[in-house]
């Protein structure tokens, strides 16, 4: 019977103990192993690991603004404005004033972006296979599901930038 | 009825799409928000995000060593090395060479480092309901399991300083 208070990891040596239950830690670790299973494709195809995720979510949501694309992705606005900026002078990306509101950026792929992203999500989606291989489907789609769950929740707190109340 | 594939954020106006099944994305998120909750408890106690996992870490195996440490962290040696310089110079923690095997460090708290540990291993623990709200007690419990399993099941494979073999 598969019990997380017992989980040990690196060859058993490690107890995870409480940490098992700490979604910071727990998200942390699992995000770490993305970084460093992605870590070839990332140096492969060129692109800053913070790239992908602004890639795919401008190429989903034509017209975003930075503002929600900084708060989609809970980073501050200078650090995407500066990934922002690398990636429009590669050509991926285009900032425009829309005509109805001059006051701010729309963001949208260039045509050479769109290829990127197209090469981006083929390789992201087959990838998953691998990655979820651990788990079986069922489990997968609760899995997601929680996350979900949890990611809307979180995205309706103030962001970073914005002063937050003390727990 | 919940369905993951219509998620939207930051009031609606971001679709996730396919991002909501991808792992690298939700994950990267949600440690964005974690890092962005914690920020002003980090900030209290003067602690740097990376060294309460390290502290944690160290008070749940001590002796254990830095190499197994960067495997449960998924950091490089390097930085592991860099942060534990730090905890040692404030006095939180102790490296040492044990007897039976002096090629590698082993590492512990000190009662300094442990009265430490207990201030934010109390402060993670009492944070966890205001965290984990929007999820009732199963799917808690559900969250943890599969995140168990699959950070268990990356531990597995070979860390980032290592050669991994091509997808």
């Amino acid at each position: 019977m598969y019990d997380i208070d017992d989980l040990s990891i690196v060859d058993g040596r490690i107890q995870l103990g409480f940490l098992t239950r700490d979604l910071t830690f727990m998200s942390r670790v699992l995000t770490a192993h993305m970084r460093s299973i992605n870590a070839d494709f990332y140096r492969e195809h060129d692109v800053m690991s913070g790239s992908v995720a602004l890639l795919s979510l401008i190429g989903l949501n034509p017209g975003i603004s930075q503002n929600d694309l900084a708060a989609a992705v809970v980073l501050k606005k200078s650090a995407v404005t500066k990934i922002l900026t690398e990636m429009e002078q590669r050509g991926d990306v285009i900032r425009e004033k829309p005509k109805f509101d001059r006051r701010y950026n729309a963001l949208r792929l260039s045509p050479q972006g769109e290829r990127r992203w197209r090469e981006v999500r083929e390789r992201m989606i087959a990838q998953r296979e691998d990655l979820l291989a651990p788990l079986p489907q069922r489990d997968r789609e609760k899995l997601f599901k929680l996350l979900g769950r949890l990611v809307e929740h979180y995205a309706d707190r103030p962001a970073e930038d914005e002063p937050r109340p003390r727990a």
